[in-house]
């Protein structure tokens, strides 16, 4: 078990994919910023295209920070099937950037990822983007939203593990 | 214009992806098959690893057979945005596949392929297998369905193609 490890979280999406990388120390406790940012695919290109730019965006994130774990949101759709192919062909390939690098990926519900960061599971989108500021130290703004979630899909990771270490289950 | 083209029929899916080359010349009127088969993955294997194990598999298809087109079916779903979650997370894959090996991506609807094999849009699993097989002179029984799939999709690319270049649309 190392004493600190590096989280990429991921939010994927076919437009913007958003990215952060934390790094957590003593189970959890202490949390800091590695690096975050955004993939941004024009949507005049073909699907594959888009896909392709994702792709290669994310392995170079992995292969310049060398994240021991990814973390992602698990997704559910009630109705718009045509979104959930969309947001599924991003998703296949974050996992499989993580696969080619051996990362084991971790998946929180959104009500998880919310009751981790903010404390209870209906918090708005601007009560995580701010707790996610506070618990990183982050005196910037955090934009697009989907850095601020990746970053937040992350923290859910850290603290899960850091529980799990505390009970011994890990 | 080369006389003769590779096409690549695929059928993406979690569990199978079906794979079909078949040889186009004079616009489609002469179709032979070259290669077909199936990419299967194990479904106790963590989603990303499944993924990597069609990304391998297809990405060798593609240095193996080195196709100039590739042709898939447009997929809708209705309802089930969970299967549609999962299988655009396969699609992604044969996509981005395509992508970096620089491959056009050619979409049919499934009517259109019904349509181009067998002459009209109800027709049922078993109507597609037997024609595929007549149109391609396959003696031998095609299995699993994903296979039959990916071989009408390029049959039904290979026949679109034929008739933009009599249309002189291409």
């Amino acid at each position: 078990m190392p004493e600190s490890t590096f989280i990429l979280g991921v939010d994927p999406g076919t437009a913007i994919t958003g990215f952060g990388v934390i790094e957590s120390h003593s189970q959890g406790q202490f949390l800091k910023m590695v690096d975050s940012g955004f993939i941004v695919t024009d949507k005049k290109l073909p699907p594959g295209e888009r896909l392709k730019v994702i792709f290669e965006g994310l392995m170079a994130v992995i292969e310049k920070v060398v994240p021991q774990e990814m973390a992602v949101e698990e997704l559910f759709f009630n109705k718009n099937s045509k979104t959930a192919l969309a947001v599924g062909e991003a998703r296949g390939i974050v996992l499989l950037c993580a696969a080619l690098h051996q990362l084991p990926v971790y998946e929180y519900t959104p009500l998880e990822v919310k009751q981790s960061v903010v404390g209870y599971g209906r918090a708005t989108k601007g009560q995580i983007i701010y707790m996610v500021r506070q618990i990183l130290n982050i005196e910037e703004e955090i934009s697009p939203d989907d850095v601020a979630d990746a970053l937040a899909v992350a923290i859910c990771h850290a603290f899960h593990s850091g529980m799990r270490e505390n009970a011994g289950l890990s």
